[in-house]
């Protein structure tokens, strides 16, 4: 039995093609109606088996639908939330995919006491190396973690639909507040990718030969430096606070290991790479 | 055709288990004797296929043999070129698998002036995170980099033959000095395992659920953290002074690209991005 009798997907990346495949796999909507700024990407999703309407438009975009899920990114989920919110009637919901949650779920805040529908904000834990509509899956969110965010004020029975609706994705929830999301996001994920980024960029000025000479190790810690640079500017630029934070305490603890090292301090520098194991081991 | 009438190899585990199944299996050798400090290890080789012989006494244990091959860690792998190498004949090689060569091969170095065999030093860029006998596979060094390590004075037909045997077990070769090789793997391979490690800890310390709420990018790049304390903390001391340079460059790069997210300065930022992404893309 579907939950929904329509639902709209504003933007028909990786994770908003995912999502429709989803819903269309699992019967989650009866209907289901793709927003998407670019004709060709119309064009594309017009014939797919998960869309039933297409629309560049944005208004005409959420018509009819009880549930707008905004797959865009953060910066035009913004933007998209102050177009599309308090022009929604009473009862619609709206929770979207970005990665960071502190400004979005702000943004939304602001038509709290508006005669309109109501945002949660949440973020599947769910991705891939490679992005756009032609990488999409309907299990990308099988058995993988959701943040659902919910403001102190939010109706819990826009919490409890909007925590449904991912649930029946195949995911499991975490509830936390915009702030502790974020900060939790900026050590898990932001600090490593920064991280991986800035061991790649540094081998990339040593002008080595790596290709043939790293091993796996050299393979694994710089996959995420791979990802699209425009895409984690913005994120990092929307979680700068948190992440300069991060960076800066784990950068006191690697300070403290290279004294080890320099020093010949080697119970110290086999305890600090034992403590590294553990975390590993727990993962 | 086998190459060699009969090989010694120290140490099966991983790397010198694998070592002996591929041995086996390409035919390389007629004759295959193990040795091994412990007697359970000794009783498990007796009973396998790629060994003919085991024993636990260093002097027997490379006694008939042509090509001798030292899988032991890094330390240990000096102490028996010590006891080893003045008390073979000439014409007989031994090679290692060190993944540091400038301590081993000067170790070697001093017995230039006797009349005994030739040192010539290997790193095959092999392994897993894995360690132990039971998970050594025949096929461990296929189409993988092989450094050998030649001194200035190594004499050119040791060389060859050393090379020889390491490209027979399907493995492509990089000469280089040793000095130039502890450099290379400084900047490749211990800087990235440092990094990890050092990553790793700083989140173990945080105290946050990562098992649940890390995604992919966290696995990849903590995955090589995971190695064993104990032998990282001894490669790493064999090639402190390289590994504590690197590690400056690197954080000094790190702190740069920290002051352009803390700065606003985001186009910075981006091209700091875009720099680890052309690395991984050519990796």
């Amino acid at each position: 039995m579907p939950i929904f009798d329509q639902i709209s997907i504003y933007g028909p990346g990786l994770l908003g093609a995912s999502i429709a495949m989803a819903i269309r796999e699992r019967e989650i909507s009866k209907k289901i109606k793709i927003w998407a700024r670019r004709a060709e990407t119309l064009e594309i999703c017009r014939e797919k088996a998960w869309c039933d309407y297409v629309t560049d438009d944005t208004h005409s975009g959420y018509q009819g639908s009880e549930l707008i899920v905004l797959c865009t990114p953060v910066e035009n989920i913004i933007t998209l939330i102050e177009q599309i919110l308090p022009k929604t009637e009473s009862g619609v919901l709206i929770t979207d995919v970005g990665s960071v949650k502190n400004d979005i779920c702000a943004s939304a805040d602001c038509f709290q006491n508006l005669q309109c529908g109501d945002f949660v904000g949440a973020h599947p834990m769910a991705g891939s190396d490679k992005s756009g509509l032609n990488h999409a899956s309907s299990n990308l969110f099988d058995d993988r973690a959701c943040f659902v965010t919910p403001l102190k004020h939010t109706q819990t029975s826009s919490v409890d639909k909007v925590t449904n609706f991912w649930t029946s994705l195949g995911m499991s929830i975490q509830l936390e507040s915009p702030e502790k999301h974020d900060w939790i996001v900026a050590q898990t994920s932001h600090l490593p990718h920064f991280i991986s980024s800035s061991l790649a960029r540094y081998l990339e000025s040593t002008k080595l030969e790596c290709s043939s000479l790293g091993g796996a190790g050299l393979r694994d810690s710089t996959r995420i430096a791979g990802g699209d640079p425009e895409l984690w500017a913005q994120i990092m630029r929307s979680n700068q606070e948190n992440l300069v934070e991060a960076l800066k305490l784990w950068l006191k603890s690697t300070e403290e290991a290279l004294g080890f090292l320099n020093d010949g301090k080697w119970e110290e520098l086999k305890a600090f790479l034992e403590e590294g194991a553990i975390f590993r081991k727990n993962l």
